[in-house]
């Protein structure tokens, strides 16, 4: 991967979808081409808001076909492999790497919590055969385990391995792997939680992988640029954008799927793409989809 | 599925494996047999002790394959169908009822942890379409969500849906199942934990899902005799056995993954089958074995 | 303590308050008369039921020492003496001892929690400079810690450690903890949760520390003697009755405060003490105190 | 209070001890005069470092007299009044404005886990009696409910509530809460890990309760002046410098303990405190205090 350490605002792309196990292509054309235009850096797809582990293994290869396809090498393409089976992990890698995506991302397998020898062993293994560089994927809330710092700093030493995403929201946690990673040099360290992008990037981190960056790239762009311009009469403003977004949107529903909710219903008032989300989740029904219309307006971005 | 509701002992057989991706095929027959030798009533296999989660799609279909082809219908074989992706349970559940096993075993998608309506949503499609029966099986320790046991009453009005495995090691829980389901006729009330299945059976449970009949089929055939039998005499000493293989085996490593080893090493010091887990788990060396065999001889079932 | 170990049924007695500060005295002598009327075997006061945290200290003591006066040592009387503070725990234990109460029972502190061997020394401690034997009381969900199995016997070697409160509602730890104490004379082993207690009972617990047993305690009564006697003809319905309290009466209001609502309503309904609960509670009105009479006269104990 | 909102480093006091229930008097005096030498804007007593709920009422009174006697009024003395009971809660309170201290601040009761609309209900009756103004303390880990942003905002109409302190780590959160913030006037937006304090401060947040600033004052409040300033220049080597502290001193045992005893231990090697903890703690030994020493000379800060 070139341009060490990857650095800005990496949507973690929806996977816009007719029904359970058909993809929206037109939508996601669109989509792909809505973030790019609005200067996105890189795409991440297959990620946890790309709902990855609802998809059938057909429709993710697809997915990754398609969306290689349509960004034809204009930015670097990161594709989710996360899976309990390494062996499912390495087939989903290759399928990337032939369709010419530019790097990985993998959370620990997330049914049995492994150790941290454990999680060491796993990426090791996984690491020496990989056809692509490889981002760890940090997002304790979804896999009940962490990655210790130490077994980042240590997982680091696998050449193939060129950064972390860290959804953990832990403010802590996103220092302390700084402070682990200060000695090595062009490891990208990418947060996810985009209340906090500006934040981490102020203090050093490379950028967000925002998923309201789905639905308004510019602004996370712009947020990202401010932050690393140390603008700070552009950074506030831009940070209420931010959380506007966060509150207004992500809030609709009554269960943790009201944020994936939230994101696909907007793209779809927005006229991007669908708003179907994969089993077990039901998209918004009439009276959600009016409120995030509402809200579309009062932020000002409709 | 006939002979509803499935009663006693139905080991969640380990999977046999020379390395993370090929299947110890003559230890399978061997572990086979041995089960049935032990008098089990019934197999399940691809379910937590068997990895499922941690092994290709193609090695999962082999194994229900062999299993089946073993088995010949000499007693019911359930299947693990697990995932994450509804598109994937369908298709394990497809290959299952192509090679004959008798009824499928489902997991919560475990990834993003779905609401009660999310899981009766999820059920109710899967079961809909399904070529086999179905159980629920209860895990929250690995999924991050439990079957409220009004969910499950209210997913019991779908015929294909017959029966629960439940493994919170919830005693409390299991009664509150029990309860619910007290007017719905032939539901199969099956309980996960060892240490706790005699005393489930005692109140009007239907049997267990005990990993340590792997190792010793007939000692958990008989404890379960003893208690449909309500014969205390036998009961006590053979729950102090059980009790004795928990606090003996389950315990010789140092995270969770202790349980599992232990199965497998014992299993390999009888002679049984190979002691290899999964990636990201390692066998047990040499130490840890040789206490492992220690045990098997103070338990005196080597 | 004589009679070791301490077996039945032992009520969590609620703490009557006319107001937050303010004991109902009255209703505290009529419940006492009611549960000793009913056939329990000793008394728990200042447990989770109890709502201890919750009160004052004065207000405490003073309900330590209405209770042993009322009891007049005709069962014996066990004071929660939980605290995060080593030194306010010994205090309450004296006031306890100067009383003529039998026993205290506490739960590790529970703001930091604890690792194993900070348990010991806490315990160690505390029986040391205790007047009364003591009990542990396993409260993970609200504690955060649980007590392992070898922390129980390694503290029992401390002759005023006499037993356990294990309120964690696991069935499988419950029988770990029993199999740990199998070489231990006279370690008591009470379950919290009724719906396990006959169970527990059946495979050698010792009984069970039921709050249903505030409203009807002839009924966790009867149930023990039954599962004592191995009788099922009368467990069965008993056990069906049990649960239809813990169905009706304990799942009223939205919050985990519901079960202390539906207890202290279902008590204020039967004209036997106050429902007012301690701050931060409230009581249940009109709406849910109609439900808890409707449930009372469905469950035919009213 | 005058100067609101509530600005700056306000370290929170560890609690100087001989044994667990017997105050280092000159040790705390030392403690004081070295924090206000370095420059801190305020103190807080009893809080989770000052290991309050493991002090007895009698300590944490003379605690309370001695350290606003010490301080003079030199700069603002807040209170912990954190308790599972209102009534010992309000005593408390009471107690810190007879001696003169200038706020309380309190976590939810962390027995029994209250709801978002019980959590109201407490902080309304608490504020309402209270001689002084009122912090929320936000402590996820320790008290098993965070509060909803929105019940932060509700309770803000109490013009009795000055603020909050965050001790959740979670960066996500703490702007959800600025932001729900946003048009209340005068409320005070601390950040308890010291990780994060710079960069919440940058992004509008008025200053940390960082425990390090017990044993290095001044680095802290030149972190905070620093990026008050928005000079990052000073902001870097300073926020690398408390990266170290963080990672040398909070990790050396095994514990959750490790930070407290980490924190008490350097106090000891540098001469200004006992490194004694209340039970159910035990301070650091030999070779773990050669560790705190041997950091503490790395940092460059002995």
């Amino acid at each position: 991967m070139k341009n060490r350490p990857l650095k800005g605002i990496i949507p973690p792309l929806v996977t816009p979808l007719l029904d359970s196990d058909t993809l929206d292509a037109r939508g996601l054309e669109r989509l792909v081409e809505h973030v790019i235009a609005g200067g996105v850096h890189g795409l991440f797809i297959l990620g946890t808001t790309g709902e990855a582990q609802s998809l059938s293994y057909r429709l993710r290869a697809e997915l990754i076909e398609r969306t290689c396809r349509q960004v034809r090498g204009r930015l670097p393409v990161l594709v989710g492999v996360s899976d309990t089976s390494l062996a499912e992990s390495k087939a989903l890698a290759h399928k990337a790497a032939d369709c010419g995506a530019d790097a990985v991302v993998s959370a620990p397998p997330f049914y049995y919590a492994p150790a941290q020898p454990e999680l060491v062993y796993f990426y090791t293994h996984l690491a020496k055969t990989l056809p692509l560089p490889l981002f760890l994927y940090n997002m304790p809330s979804h896999t009940k385990v962490a990655f210790a710092p130490e077994t980042i700093r240590q997982l680091s030493d696998n050449e193939n391995i060129v950064g972390i995403k860290d959804s953990s929201a832990n403010g802590a946690y996103f220092q302390q792997v700084c402070y682990a990673m200060r000695d090595v040099k062009d490891f990208s360290l990418l947060v996810g939680p985009e209340e906090m992008m500006a934040e981490t990037v102020l203090l050093g981190g490379h950028g967000g992988v925002t998923g309201g960056a789905n639905i308004f790239p510019s602004l996370y762009v712009d947020l990202y640029s401010a932050a690393v311009a140390k603008d700070f009469d552009r950074i506030m403003p831009l940070q209420r954008k931010v959380m506007q977004v966060s509150n207004l949107l992500y809030t609709v529903g009554r269960y943790g799927s009201s944020y994936l909710k939230g994101v696909k219903s907007a793209l779809s008032v927005k006229g991007i793409c669908s708003d179907v989300p994969a089993t077990p989740f039901e998209h918004f029904y009439e009276k959600e989809r009016e409120k995030i219309k509402t809200s579309l307006e009062e932020i000002g971005l409709l």
